[in-house]
């Protein structure tokens, strides 16, 4: 496995990847990687031939007051995850490298970044669509590979691919969890023991959602009022949002008769989580 | 030389060029060809062996109250005049093809776009600049080739390229001209032959701007003013801005003392034409 630093070096490992007629997938990282990252990095070593994962904390994607100095940073644990998941190149390039000047230049997807974390993170998807456009520049994969845990991200995300015509698949895997439901963050290793225990509660709510609509309950209300129910329960819990919402347009809807997204952001202590589930429902 | 219609179809035959080894040259215009654009492509037939020019009135960069409508569209005549440049395909979309559903990703370049056309036409360039990175990823040409008479475009775009990390390098072609100095436009059609002369003066005032500097004149007050005197002697003509602006930060200087750009937007009767010049100066 290389280790490229610069723009230039993993241009040039994707080039030699593809004078040799190989395709290319890229898995865009925060790097701090756990068994979530880890199944994207296996998938796409299975769908392409030549696996570059991009290890970058974007700090244009982070709030004035959010967690981007102390956001965890363990190259060499990452790097031996990498390896071991069968990635071929994993570029790690500085701020500096990334934004050698004052950035200018903002790709923003109107309407699909205002809900949901859109809502309480203003300018966070604009740094995400921009740092990955970058990204997608530089490496020009085939195929890219994102975690449905991000499921705003996955939807915003499509579109700019399909709005700025970019010749790239997107991939979305599904969300890998721990024994009772907390899906794996890296912002999870924030809490303490006594948190991580009350944490259960968002995937609890999720699953609550579901059970109510298999057992046909449809209104968003009452279904959002149960899972409302199950974090405030938990003590070190602070909803920030549940919103059930049309999984295409982001927009809420009254009842769940279509596919949907629902869709929770949770303060546990001082630490922001988010989950989600999609239900394909039919009218 | 071929005409494409589709997306599909253009990439198809810039991916034959590509796997005969050919480098690939981009000409975005909005067709109504002239003497300007021939030279762009003539340009891109040198510098590239398989030459793109795209021809689409690009409905986002045009204001609600101006001539997206009326804007000429002599699609037989410029397909013939590619055909005497040496085009190898034109491709000729419809709105339709390029925007197929509503548009929500737009990219944007503060400050850049915010002087000189940026005021008198809010989200012009981010139109612009939206579908050229549209263009960009469609045809993935290793050169795009645009004309210094649109001075403010080139600047944003090669920012934009930079700051996206975009494998592409921009050509700026020198501006071409009418024996009198009028700089040729699709919108000088517009004119009536008593606006016709009147547009003149735009290159006089941009000349006398130039003798100004030559002779030693450097405070840009005293020389806007000279140029103001010349525009307002044309009976047809309206001032929308005479700037002399830093040629990269495009902010206003005092002096000239440094690569300057000179430019004016001045209304002709109804048509808005714009003109500029570079001065390489030192302090």
């Amino acid at each position: 496995m290389k280790i490229a630093k610069t723009i230039s070096s993993v241009r040039k490992l994707v080039q030699q990847a593809r004078t040799e007629g190989k395709s290319v997938g890229l898995v865009p990282t925060m790097g701090a990687l756990h068994q979530g990252h880890i199944s994207l990095i296996e998938e796409a070593a299975k769908k392409t031939d030549f696996v570059v994962v991009s290890i970058f904390v974007n700090p244009t994607q982070f709030g004035p007051k959010e967690d981007f100095k102390k956001y965890p940073r363990p190259l060499q644990n990452d790097l031996k995850l990498c390896r071991r998941a069968d990635a071929d190149v994993v570029f790690a390039p500085s701020a500096k490298e990334m934004y050698p000047q004052e950035n200018l230049t903002w790709v923003s997807v109107k309407k699909l970044s205002e809900p949901l974390c859109g809502r309480s993170r203003p300018g966070h998807f604009r740094g995400v669509i921009t740092v990955c456009s970058k990204l997608f520049n530089i490496v020009q994969p085939d195929v890219a590979f994102f975690g449905q845990k991000d499921a705003q991200q996955t939807v915003v995300i499509k579109q700019m691919v399909a709005d700025l015509n970019i010749p790239l698949k997107i991939v979305v895997c599904p969300t890998v969890r721990q024994s009772d439901g907390l899906a794996l963050s890296s912002r999870n290793q924030y809490l303490s023991p006594r948190e991580r225990r009350d944490a259960a509660c968002l995937y609890r709510s999720l699953q609550k959602c579901r059970q109510m609509v298999a057992d046909g309950i449809k209104e968003t209300k009452r279904i959002v009022a149960q899972m409302r129910k199950i974090i405030t329960a938990a003590a070190s819990a602070k909803i920030e949002y549940i919103e059930i919402v049309d999984a295409k347009t982001l927009q809420p809807i009254k009842k769940v008769d279509r596919p949907t997204l629902v869709a929770l952001a949770v303060r546990i202590g001082q630490t922001r989580l988010i989950d989600n589930i999609l239900i394909d429902a039919q009218k």
